[in-house]
């Protein structure tokens, strides 16, 4: 999508330097637009964990990226593969609970077995990295069609009103490759010239919603207003929201959703108040393992300093505030699952289906028993 | 309650100049214990208006005591009354939906009527305001003594594990005179050695959770963890809830409830997940002409940049920062509703009771029709 009216993915290779992997530091938003370059399996390693790069599909393209990283860092002849499966065991303990990421490692992995010289080892995980990096646009850009017909449908009920969508958190192109998952429906019906107004939770404590969801539409030009995370059941009390859509880190077989913390409360106040609740992903997303998703999913734990410090602009600078006192401690449980019941349908890259273990097998037959 | 060991209270008449009302410049809370002085009705408005006291009690007993500083500034012999009626209408202005305020400026006005001097008005402007904070001071602990017998049933079936509570925004004893409403169970069991744990939201956007609630807890030396409003659905989901308590800043005769934005989301994951959902409040809030909460009570917007910037401390100074795009547009509703249908009792200052008409008359019959 764009920035400043240039269009850019979120990671790429470096054209000049194919050692080199490009990313768009996304700490330093809505601020500064910086640039980072990944050099090494342990540069992928910390620019994952410390959430330069996160979102559900961009974090397992760099994976995919940091697998080939680890191709070029191969020494020991003997040993390629049990050193490739050791980087495979760095990356994924970076982030427990998105299903993109184990994923893009074992595609990676699993390539890689039919390659024995290290040429061949570079050459495939080159291609498998920028394989994943394209599927994953490429789901995207489908669940931007998919999504959308279901937003030209509410205008049109509206009689060409402005459709109001809650998303939490980041689900937008900066959370993939390209185009975003729960985003993405908005930005193709924005496209086609539907009136969009998106409500834009902050989603604390990291902020990603009023920092780069709020950053990514106005790139984009599509009219949007930030709320705290409290305010949304109030809106869907009052008729202001048409339709909520967030994103997925994680999805069981029977379509219950791990997703940024917080999307179980909307997901409850948008049933509560009979307003549609969707939740796109693209299949990658899906652990055909699970059919529990609050028993089985691990939830990410996170430092409570992310709830006592803040980051923000002062002056010009970044800088970082304390909003508690500082003896009291905080907790930070970066996820939460929001039980397929809740969900009125899933946006898929192959379209739209109930989330149930019989909506998500018609249209994945290929993952019945 | 306790500052650095010393009791205070949020508001008191200076006994050296009773010219002079003092409360605490909640604003600089948890960073800094400032006192303020207000020695005119402008004085109290803009302290009410910009927060540097807050909470459903407290503007109305600094409403209370904005009346007596109306007295003193009275002028126009033939018109007193109609002068104190516009000193009601600024201060009734300031904070359209709690009902204390409402109620203590009318308190005031209806005692004003039988005096006629200025030195009439006066005393019993400031005998009133004075009877206007004790009551609230008193109400505050009896509702207390009532909420803390809840905890210590819990507690027992609990055969002595820690109780643990999550509460939303500030309804402690900064939010009233003295004790608070929700806090005050919570400080009642604590006193009787009850083992309890707070589970602090931190209550975007004004952080009154973070800031105000989690500092009282500590200055009062009871367990506490503050966590971003986004986690209470998922602590729920995992049995690490074992109540909720808020307080009220207006209540309908139907016990629909009028808190903090964000207290209907925790309310609907209490009742989800079976647990039960108290709402602590003193008479005063309730507003006896009202039947459904969702369409008569007026919400208060407040200024955007409330979302935009958060305010706390950076090398010993309190900073202010910019957390999104500067020119994305923020909205602010700062209370929501919670109807009845999800609360499982009232705890008032005359014991509990459903949230219904029929619960609220058996303990308040003088409101029948």
């Amino acid at each position: 999508m764009n920035v400043s009216g240039h269009h850019y993915r979120t990671i790429w290779v470096n054209q000049a330097d194919h050692r080199c992997i490009n990313v768009i530091d996304q700490r330093s938003l809505p601020h500064r637009f910086l640039l980072e370059e990944l050099r090494s399996v342990h540069d992928v390693e910390v620019a994952i964990r410390d959430m330069h790069v996160r979102g559900a599909g961009l974090i397992g393209a760099a994976a995919g990226y940091g697998m080939y990283l680890a191709t070029l860092e191969l020494q020991d002849e003997s040993a390629y593969f049990s050193q490739l499966e050791k980087s495979a065991a760095t990356l994924l303990d970076t982030r427990p609970t998105a299903k993109n990421l184990a994923w893009a490692v074992h595609v990676q992995l699993d390539a890689l077995r039919s390659a024995s010289t290290k040429e061949e080892l570079v050459a495939l995980a080159f291609k498998t990295a920028n394989e994943i990096a394209d599927l994953d646009a490429a789901s995207c850009y489908q669940i931007g069609e998919h999504g959308a017909a279901l937003i030209v449908q509410i205008s049109q009920r509206k009689r060409g009103d402005v459709v109001n969508i809650l998303t939490h958190c980041n689900a937008g192109w900066l959370a993939f490759v390209d185009f975003g998952t729960a985003l993405a429906p908005i930005y193709a019906a924005h496209e086609k010239g539907i009136d969009v107004h998106v409500w834009v939770d902050e989603t604390r404590p990291r902020n990603q919603g009023a920092s780069l969801t709020a950053w990514e539409l106005g790139q984009q030009g599509v009219p949007h207003t930030i709320i705290s995370d409290n305010v949304g059941g109030h809106l869907m009390q009052h008729g202001m929201v048409d339709m909520v859509i967030v994103g997925s880190d994680r999805t069981t077989a029977t379509g219950d959703v791990a997703n940024k913390v917080g999307t179980y409360l909307k997901a409850l106040a948008a049933f509560d108040n009979n307003i549609p609740c969707y939740v796109a992903l693209p299949s990658s997303t899906i652990d055909w393992e699970l059919s529990n998703g609050l028993t089985e999913i691990p939830i990410e734990e996170r430092s409570g300093d992310e709830v006592k410090y803040v980051e923000g602009m002062s002056d010009g600078e970044i800088k970082r505030i304390l909003i508690t006192p500082e003896n009291s401690p905080a907790m930070n449980y970066a996820f939460d699952v929001t039980p397929a019941r809740l969900i009125t349908a899933l946006i898929t890259e192959r379209g739209m289906c109930a989330a149930s273990r019989e909506g998500l097998l018609t249209l994945y037959p290929e993952h019945q028993r």
